[in-house]
């Protein structure tokens, strides 16, 4: 995807930008609660504290990050609408956000997107251009779009206000629950992880960030090794909301921040979402269940540790869970 | 199963006795979240306010009645011991409420109820004893174990201190959503509609109070329209809590206080536990999904009014739901 058109600082936000940022989508967002099970510390040994983005508005953190980049733009540039290429819930969310500011989003998607993210994309308001799954599809469909229109790019990460916006989440968490040793960020752009890290290391320099990725997509765990960006894995998953890979704004911050990359397998994604369908009575998507998984199968040592779980989103086909069928 | 060994007053509680009982339970229950969705008021054209009771202690509503019949016995009782027929979530809930007590429950399960209830039962430490799925079998099994033991037994619902409990949910619920026209419970033995219908009534005398019921399993329909206590339906229901039936107390209750009994095919009750999972995020059991299915599949006039809802537990073995199988 081509880079944004930048309208602010390209820079990493700071405590202060993400604290001025959840002051503005105070509003419009729903501070999520924050849900544990005596079950799951059983287990584990440990006091989970689930941070619920799946109970976010449009049923992921997204909305975060969208709101506040479409409520930061000035009143010339909201009133030429927005752009965005998402297979998802980064299109839901910058749909939604755009219809409160009343301007129109146009959210480029791959014709092979889940039905679910389209609907709900078409739901929020959002005006859905199809393009293939390759990358230079994308690229040229969001920039003829950008051109026809006049439209400002908001990048799903690669944007200062929307990593600022992500971060309101471990902001709330942490304020929620001061005295957390570990947090565990799914990443896959990296826009999450990276207002995550910034939020928990500014408020509790102590705390450990863990980011969490499906080892089938492990593009940031080897990128934070190699010292450089790699390319994005050839395998498939099941966690199809972290399959972008960083961007160097994204790359730089985890490189600082972030202490950890660990890794669960796609049995490890399914059966951790199942567990906490069971257990949580909360439906998580396969990507919001990746970080809870690191703390439910032994990726760290979580005995004895207060670890906040960010579970990411809830929006799913459920046809396409292998678990689930098609009702009759 | 044999009537219940009164240590208590066999009359219908009243709003004053509710009040007692949440006084007696709120240190051990969840006061559980009112959740709403704009899609499924945009989809109903209602103000829908889901009670949730899949997000209480152990899974259920039914904690809130076994909590209150468990700490409301004198110590002399109590040293006793509980026991209980119950094929899942009143056993789970009593058993948590007995050890919270520090005193033994023994549940009495026909062999071929749920793993996952049964499992829950242990986890919670019920010591379970099979018997087969009649009737006879079961009271047979409770009077032996009662004899044995000398525990008391607390019915699930035939028992004036579970529906004081019971009737804590929609206490909740009218106080933290004052201006509600209709109210859904489901029903089953009738202790959660019991409950519902005297705190409803009381606190808002103009409320509707609608018993949801399987229309496979739709005896307290019938008991209703008859004036008198009809037997079981003969018909397998998805909703596996709602297939017991009335006693004597709770069809004089719901006589006098409930103004309808709607009822929802097998085909609305799987559709709207899927249309809540995908909406709310939540996990809700097939029984707990019946009151929805009243108000989304238009068995009340909807429209233009606000409806709470009480989503009753979320307890599930997720391989017996037709549109999910097991995990390969």
């Amino acid at each position: 995807m081509a880079q944004t058109e930048q309208t602010t600082a390209t820079s990493a936000p700071d405590l202060q930008t993400i604290r001025a940022a959840h002051e503005r989508i105070r509003p419009q967002i729903h501070h999520t609660p924050v849900f544990t099970s005596e079950s799951l510390d059983t287990m584990t040994g440990a006091h989970l504290f689930f941070k619920c983005e799946n109970l976010q508005k449009t049923g992921s953190f997204k909305f975060r990050g969208a709101t506040n980049a479409v409520f930061s733009l000035t009143d010339e540039e909201a009133k030429r609408g927005v752009v965005t290429v998402s297979s998802g819930n980064h299109g839901a969310a910058l749909s939604l956000a755009a219809r409160r500011r009343g301007i129109p989003a146009w959210i480029v998607m791959p014709g092979a997107a889940p039905r679910a993210k389209r609907q709900a994309v078409e739901a929020y308001g959002g005006r859905v251009t199809e393009c293939e799954y390759d990358m230079a599809s994308r690229d040229a469909t969001c920039k003829t779009l950008q051109e026809k229109t006049g439209a400002i790019l908001i990048h799903p990460y690669n944007n200062p206000r929307v990593i600022a916006g992500q971060g309101t989440a471990a902001l709330e968490l942490i304020e929620d629950v001061p005295d957390l040793d570990i947090v565990i960020s799914p990443v896959s752009g990296g826009g999450l992880l990276s207002g995550t890290a910034i939020s928990s290391k500014s408020l509790r320099p102590q705390i450990r960030v863990i980011g969490a990725e499906p080892k089938n997509a492990d593009d940031a765990y080897r990128s934070l090794a190699a010292g450089q960006i790699e390319p994005a894995a050839k395998t498939q998953t099941i966690a199809d909301g972290l399959r972008a890979v960083l961007c160097p704004l994204t790359f730089s911050i985890l490189r600082q921040h972030v202490d950890e990359i660990a890794l669960v397998t796609e049995e490890e994604i399914l059966a951790t979402m199942r567990l906490l369908w069971e257990r949580l009575k909360l439906i998580v998507e396969p990507s919001g269940a990746v970080s809870a998984g690191i703390a439910l199968h032994n990726k760290i040592t979580a005995r004895g540790k207060r670890i906040g779980i960010i579970l990411s989103g809830g929006n799913l086909d459920l046809d396409q869970i292998p678990f689930v069928r098609a009702a009759k």
